[in-house]
């Protein structure tokens, strides 16, 4: 540091004779003033080197490493390949370039900041330190500043940790990161934290509870932030997956897919109430199922059919189990002999979707399973197979159970929990069937049983006590088809299409219905439906 | 024959001497009697012989081998296979039994009865010729009396046929019948035959037609008979493949199957008219696509999401290529650098989709082109790829081919297919993309060119010069994705819950809809969609 802006002081022992020159006193006030003045002067310089210091270090060496990028309108394409955070575990030393959530970002002084890094399922620590020439305190600071749920461009080195991250599902690396780049952020505030809607009831219930309780209702207000969590990435990949396995099956058996209007002329189907449509100058109805198109597919040849579509319930039911629109999984085959060949069809479709599951989505069920604590999911495999109980046992099993035989016209809700107990006490199975149920409790088109008129070649299927699936023989005879319709008091000529179909020759068939959501809702023991859906339909609820 | 019965006649030559004997002429007399009454015995004997004969055969031995089943309400189930003609070829010398349509029965003489027993594509010839002990005249004559479309269950043995059959899709060999039984009649009358509605439009116009044409209204008031047609059974066997290979792509590349609900709380994506649905005390709307739904499982994480779903239109248009509900194939992914990448990803599906047809449906594309001729669909392979335009170039080249500019701000259905004729007869494909729509044309939440604001980072697919496909980045920027809004007249309000989903972070995307009854159409050539839809809703039409 070189001192060339003051002048050097006047030397103190300067006490030379001279004619009238100052006095001793006053050459003393002299001194001190000068020395006044060089301090002043030493103070002045010091200052305008810290400020020259200062100036210097406001150009950030590494402003060209972090900020905001502007809004992506694809202004360029360097084809740069981003990387999977899945992969990190061993590729220890490389670098990688990857876009992330900020699931949590936490400083530690101003020197380092720790960020917890999401894609979907995958999350990896991320570590910013203040390196000469890479890494600046600026950069550290607007990196700690960034809000969770923001979306940033991350690049940095894969290096291998001592000890196991557990915040992370890749635990045994961390990115030491060099560029961090904001690609989207958070405009006001999040309504819960992604880390609470995550969480498994019984942390937030305990007595301790340090945790906010996120309530059905909020998530279901903000989906988009509820369907983050690890838990609902997991729901919905198995969601897609019992899609997969549905269609798997039933192409390898031989069955085509279909798609039907859900806009109908006429409401059909008595029973279940019907959603009205204004369609041009006149109305619509929404189909309550693709029953009527997928039989009419069967007069017309296509032998076995299934249609995965939406299906839409006008039932003020605003139970765990109802939605006013789900995704039902329909198929529909002709028989040769006798109806339980599509039982057996079914059958097997349930138990190839099952072990599709456990087999191949394993890691998403235990991931659900962290926040919705089930018992496995269990089924009944080998020569044995599937319980099959007829409608006559049930009642039964439950009349031993202590109810009431007059109250077992039909099984309600209730009783059909109670048997799902009571089968899975007896047989430790979450899953079987039960065969020949009433006439009187089945839609119209359901075929009679050939020796006793008031059974029917009908079928449900069950999932830890609660109905999945919904199916018979149907009448392929017209004649008996308007007789049965008039027994429930619909008129043959407002279904004249449907009722045409099988005055033009029909093969015998029979099918089901399965409801998806509940398939997925009770696999997991998710307890409401509404977790089953992505953006579910309840007679409240029309939004998100 | 014995003649026991009558006496022998006396002699004639008995001219013997007696006393009071009677006389040569009352002899003569008595002998013509005796004669005459020798003839009648005669006569009846012989009558009652007939009769004995008669009654012995009106016990028909083969009464058991032919006849109508009674209704199949799985009365028993003896567990035999049925066969499926398109085996048959190979098997000469087996006995099979198989369930089939009566396409055609025709006696000859009242020995003999041919039929052409169908299964959806594929045909076999069945013939029943009078056998002692085997096949009887009235087995023969009940056989032919059977109604075309009627459903028979056939036991037969295979045999191998000097001439090849043309009438049947399994010509070298037919089924020697054994036993007939009816499964399922007709009532009534058949509006068209199937013969009739499967005839190329061709063959019905020449000269000389004495073929009925089926009009397409006809056809689809009659739908069930309509679908049993080769052409239409191929036509939706094509229609499911694509779904297959739409979806087959996209999990390969990493993409989730959702389900978006189809019931929205508002009127959303200004333009297009929505139908309007009575839910509960209020009212919601039908979604004319799934693109608030894809958009937000992107702001939720999911990455790639595609959905296959009806989508609804309450646009009165009456043409050839407008349904007012149709299926939606529509895919939403995030992008890293640039909307190519969506659009090479659009692209790839594509290429797999034509590749798929081609080459794992050529049978029924044949079949297909039997009733529908068109030229075969073509698509540009190799290193050059498929042709990309911008929307400037594609307006210049109609403006080369003689329509005025001022003309092209947009462009409309008539100049679509006249570029489609410009590129056929330039490049010789079927298949293009255009790209860099006016931002003018597109809806609010397509992304603004970062260049030239009046352009946009949007995309339109075509084949034989109709639009398939129309997709763009989208805006993930709440401000501007509001501004935009309120530019083009609609409340941020009123779509709170998707303008949210940007609030809260959201990474760059985009994405397309393809309508799966186009691309059918268009890859056949079919020259109307209502051809390609199972059951078509139209401005008119609701049923069935």
């Amino acid at each position: 540091m070189a001192d060339s802006s003051s002048n050097p002081p006047p030397p103190q022992d300067q006490q030379v004779d001279a004619p009238a020159g100052p006095s001793k006193s006053e050459l003393k006030k002299r001194a001190k003033q000068e020395e006044k003045e060089r301090k002043a002067a030493e103070k002045a310089a010091r200052q305008a080197e810290l400020a020259q210091q200062q100036a210097a270090a406001e150009v950030d060496f590494a402003s060209e490493s972090y900020g905001a990028l502007p809004l992506n309108q694809s202004q360029s394409r360097p084809g740069r390949t981003r990387d999977q955070i899945s992969t990190f575990s061993g590729r220890a030393g490389e670098t990688v370039l990857f876009r992330a959530r900020v699931h949590t970002s936490r400083a530690q002084g101003n020197k380092m900041c720790f960020l917890n890094l999401r894609q979907r399922t995958e999350s990896v620590q991320g570590l910013l330190i203040v390196t000469p020439e890479k890494v600046s305190k600026q950069m550290v600071k607007w990196t700690a500043s960034i809000g969770a749920e923001s979306i940033v461009l991350v690049e940095g080195v894969v290096e291998k940790v001592q000890e196991l991250i557990k915040s992370a599902s890749v635990s045994d690396v961390e990115v030491h990161i060099n560029k961090v780049y904001l690609i989207s952020g958070i405009e006001g505030r999040l309504p819960f934290s992604v880390d609470d809607a995550n969480r498994p009831e019984s942390d937030v219930q305990s007595a301790d509870a340090q945790f906010n309780r996120v309530l059905l209702e909020t998530r279901l207000n903000n989906r988009v932030i509820d369907l983050r969590t690890q838990t609902n990435q997991a729901i919905f990949k198995l969601q897609g997956a019992i899609g997969d396995l549905f269609r798997d099956y039933l192409s390898a058996n031989g069955f085509l897919e279909i798609h039907s209007p859900k806009m109908q002329g006429a409401a059909t189907e008595s029973g279940a109430s019907v959603f009205k449509v204004s369609y041009f100058k006149g109305s619509a109805f929404l189909a309550q199922s693709p029953q009527l198109a997928k039989q009419m597919a069967i007069a017309a040849d296509f032998e076995r059919v299934y249609e995965i579509g939406p299906v839409f319930r006008a039932e003020d039911s605003n139970t765990h189990r109802h939605l006013t629109e789900f995704m039902g999984l329909d198929l529909e085959m002709t028989i040769e002999e006798h109806y339980h060949e599509v039982m057996e069809m079914l059958d097997g479709l349930f138990l190839s979707i099952f072990r599709g599951l456990r087999e191949k989505y394993k890691k998403e069920i235990e991931v659900i399973g962290k926040q919705f604590p089930a018992e496995e999911f269990k089924w009944r495999e080998g020569p044995e197979g599937t319980l099959k109980l007829t409608f006559k046992d049930a009642v039964d099993l439950l009349v031993e159970d202590g109810v009431p035989r007059e109250d077992l016209d039909d099984i309600n809700t209730e009783n059909e929990k109670r048997l799902g107990r009571i089968i899975k006490a007896k047989h430790d199975i979450d899953y079987y069937i039960i065969d020949k149920f009433p006439m009187a409790l089945r839609p119209f088109y359901t075929m009679p049983d050939p020796e006793d008129p008031t059974l029917s070649n009908s079928y449900d299927f069950f999932m830890r006590g609660e109905e999945i699936l919904s199916g018979a023989q149907r009448i392929h005879d017209p004649a008996l088809l308007c007789e049965k319709m008039r027994s429930k008091g619909v008129d043959p000529d407002s279904m004249k299409p449907y009722v045409d179909a099988f005055r033009m020759g029909c093969a015998p068939h029979g099918g089901g219905g399965i409801g998806l959501e509940r398939v997925l809702m009770l696999f997991l023991k998710l307890n409401n439906i509404r977790r089953a859906s992505l953006f579910p339909r309840d007679p409240k609820r029309l939004e998100p």
